[in-house]
């Protein structure tokens, strides 16, 4: 995935030097992959080609690269530390920030435009609409809008859900369906498996980081720690509490695992996602 | 345009809602839709069916409108005035300008990979990439990285240049190669006289914006006039004076309709719209 990401993004050289350094800094060395392993590990079951599913990963990835990028800006979540690193706009500028997400939207899009991978080319077009659609106003971009504007509210967990499902879900959901629609043979009934269990853990993943924010130092995170506390976010800590918000976690693994049940070795790796994804300590 | 961008754009009363008006508010109700124009221009050269070019040009416009709202943020331009009404940032506020702008984005590429725009699925993923490619940063993106950059220094005219056919020509000719490549029948010179005359007319089009800036009113243009002197930026005006930047912007025009000759009277739009770009007063 880094080599291909190196790939996939402008050189350094190339004019606008600032801005596709910037570009490469919010993307390269650093961050989790959660989202480009869960699209192997569902292009595994799906058995997909490898070649095609480092694109989707690739683009899934910038649009997440982007996102954090915008996130972290004065006007948004006005923070200065990520993935252990200083921010885009204190490491550049604010604008430069700006723009290098900007751009990093549309190379998204290029890249899944330019590679063949699905075996019909309508299969291609709804696999552009659905990164779209996950990254739009439905998606990433409007549940960032609401949690904007639950700040200093008190949200019921269905309303913290509703947040969550478009927030980091729609796009981790990406991440899962879009690696699969790069094989064959999955049908509706296991595709429809294959998005609950993607839905499941990207709630999951959700929980866990507001248990982490909560009881994690920043040094480990690599992330400012009890920062939604501080800006009166609701989280599924201040929401059903800490010992609650560990439990939810561990049924949501198991709901995770359950969608997983028929498909048996060749969701290994989905299952071990599943597992990382509650398990981890930052 | 105006009842087609309607129909892309989610309605107001879709969550969340906030989000949904701002992205309405920042691409209906104003612009004098010059690339639309352009689209649906070309789109007739090359005898393409007028709903494919409406689905470009929405495109087109939507990626134009989010720039201009992430172009007037504090961090940018920090403007606030646009189109004779408040910015989209002081209408609402900076963090739903930033995702309103954001949400845009993949609005385009959805609109584009959710509806049949040209003869070959091949054909219709290169239009996705030339939009891609437009958009990002060795297109507009980049030319606002480069804009950034120049302010308080002195250009040279092909600095400026250079500057200006990512900033604002690059949108500018994929509006009219995507209008184009709707239809069928452009053969490869047919198409490099059209990006030719796309070319010229959209550096036209920024000469003009600068003549304007300089010796129009704010009440005529909708936006600040004198905007880009206060911000030390090289303007034509600045970099080769007002007689030389109006008599560049009549060149431009000739050079315009040159590129168009062979084309007889089914160019017959695009050259008046070479004319409407060059003789605007606002």
């Amino acid at each position: 995935m880094e080599t291909a990401l190196q790939r996939f993004l402008p050189a350094p050289e190339i004019v606008p030097e600032r801005l596709h350094r910037a570009m490469r800094y919010a993307v390269l060395g650093g961050g989790k992959r959660v989202r480009p392993l869960l699209a192997f590990a569902a292009g595994e079951l799906a058995e997909a080609d490898p070649g095609r599913v480092e694109v989707v990963a690739g683009a899934v990835e910038m649009i997440h690269a982007y996102s954090l990028v915008h996130d972290d800006l004065p006007c948004m979540d006005n923070d200065v530390l990520r993935r252990g690193k200083p921010t885009c706009h204190v490491e550049f500028d604010e604008a430069t920030a700006l723009l290098a997400g900007d751009a990093l939207q549309p190379l998204a899009f290029q890249i899944l435009a330019e590679h063949v991978l699905a075996d019909s080319p309508e299969a291609q077009f709804e696999m552009l609409k659905i990164l779209a659609l996950a990254s739009g106003s439905r998606g990433m971009a409007g549940g960032q809008a609401i949690d904007l504007a639950s700040v200093g509210k008190m949200l019921s967990l269905p309303e913290l859900e509703f947040m969550h499902i478009r927030k980091t879900g729609a796009l981790i959901r990406a991440a899962a369906v879009l690696g699969a629609r790069c094989g064959h043979g999955l049908d509706a009934s296991e595709l429809g498996r294959l998005e609950r269990y993607a839905k499941t853990v990207g709630l999951a993943f959700q929980v866990v980081d507001d248990v982490l924010d909560c009881d994690t130092s920043t040094a480990t995170l690599g992330k400012t720690a009890g920062k939604d506390a501080a800006q009166e976010k609701p989280t599924y800590v201040s929401v059903i509490g800490l010992a609650r918000a560990r439990a939810l976690a561990e049924e949501l693994r198991a709901e995770a695992h359950a969608a997983l049940a028929s498909f048996g070795a060749r969701a290994v790796r989905l299952r071990e996602l599943a597992d990382f994804i509650v398990l981890r300590k930052f």
